[in-house]
């Protein structure tokens, strides 16, 4: 982004693992993706210096995908309605920012960079926002135990989150039953909002091929569209990120066709004929 | 906005009219508003060169503001919905670009800066825009001299078209009955798309104080909301732009607040009570 506007307020100085923040670069902006994207990892700011500001962008911060370990509690918090409730074409996110002063130029940056998000967008996600909300808060406050709400309706949260528990089971159990593909653990813990022990069920999965150089050409000849390690800035091709939050529809043929090539020492599955019904 | 952004690409370099293209500085953008914002006149490219770049913002280019005189043919051409349909909320526009390349660094600049516009608002548009050109095109080809589309439905074009020529009479009628404002006369044209002699019914008017050191703060004095003259770079504080597309209910309330300052000497007008119903 920063090497795409050219500007000459910030550019981009490269990994913040890298990154040296000496006295003739006072002034760095660290981002914190939190969760990790992806891995789904939860990380913490990086670079060794004091002049900084930290963003930690919350787009995966939700009990579906992670545990909720504690209250959020960082300088400036992005939230995105994309990855809460799965309408990401909707443009529309918020920030929960400590510095008012920090918040009036973001709004004010908004406002110069996009004349603010269509009205549309806004009122759609206001009234999901408010329906769920409305929907947890007949319940009390969190723990959360229970899986309906009013009129016996389904709770977004519990739904996404034994949606994506079942999808994870569903894959592992399938990549565990080849040496061709493995997937990375994730920890146990505490999950404040549902009250229970829960696990990590990111919204990509980061998919290791064990057999082959380069796992996204590998799913690519089977018709996966996956995104490979080097868009992430990592250079071993071995891993490549598949999606969890597709259809149905869509993620019984990803498992299928997954679970050709784990079946097949083969890579070169050229002569399988996959179509997908559109 | 080149101020704001600071970017490494482009800077501001003043008003067109002023500014010099010389051999040092071989790249220039001039934007054209066209119809300009304010005063809703026609104008064309000015800066005296060959090295720039042009830009035509046809955001008021339809025939309710403006006689069609010739199809628009610029090398970029900007449109939006906002003037089009009045639903400037759903930031929704779109561009007619003769170079490819440029086309489609437009369109990657859209996608990097804003991730593309909410899916929402591009559906509402999309359906507008089909609407409109659905009941039109019964009617078969320009010019279209009729007022009703199928099943005696009004047309678009037509019905404001209507609304501006009867809200601009009334205006014009207020200001000839005193001395205190004056408003700018637009030529007559003929209108390719109406097949009519038509003029110009700016959405905004730009109004002129004569009596008035500054037409802003008298417009102010009956809260009357306007955008004074310093606000389009322009020193002389006796005019003031107000919009002439607000909804009816707001339009007669403006008109009779305009009529007490007419019909009235004094500019402390503190002691008149003013209120609008919400």
């Amino acid at each position: 982004m920063t090497d795409f506007v050219q500007s000459k307020l910030y550019e981009w100085a490269g990994d913040a693992m890298d990154f040296e923040s000496t006295s003739t670069r006072d002034g760095y902006i660290e981002i914190v993706n939190y969760p990790n994207n992806p891995d789904g990892t939860i990380r913490h700011a990086v670079v060794n210096g004091s002049s900084g500001g930290l963003i930690h962008d919350l787009a995966y911060y939700w009990p579906q995908y992670t545990p909720i370990t504690s209250p959020a509690d960082h300088d400036i918090m992005l939230f995105s309605l994309s990855k809460f409730s799965g309408h990401a074409g909707s443009r529309a996110g918020w920030a929960i920012v400590k510095d008012l002063k920090v918040a009036q130029l973001m709004s004010k940056h908004i406002m110069f960079n996009t004349i603010g998000l269509s009205r549309d967008a806004q009122a759609r996600a206001a009234h999901i926002m408010r329906y769920v909300v409305h929907q947890y808060s007949q319940k009390g406050s969190a723990p959360y135990r229970l899986k309906t709400g009013p009129d016996n309706t389904t709770l977004l949260f519990h739904h996404a989150y034994d949606t994506l528990e079942h999808r994870w089971k569903e894959l592992r159990d399938l990549v565990v039953s080849g040496a061709r593909f493995t997937l990375q653990d994730y920890p146990l813990a505490f999950c404040t909002f549902f009250g229970e022990t829960t696990t990590t069920h990111p919204a990509f999965a980061w998919l290791k091929c064990e057999q082959d150089r380069d796992c996204e050409e590998l799913l690519n000849s089977v018709n996966i569209r996956s995104r490979g390690a080097h868009l992430f800035g990592i250079l071993d091709p071995q891993y490549t990120r598949i999606s969890m939050i597709l259809s149905l529809k869509e993620f019984t043929v990803l498992l299928s066709r997954l679970a050709l090539l784990n079946n097949s020492s083969q890579t070169n599955c050229e002569s399988m004929e996959l179509t997908t019904k559109r």
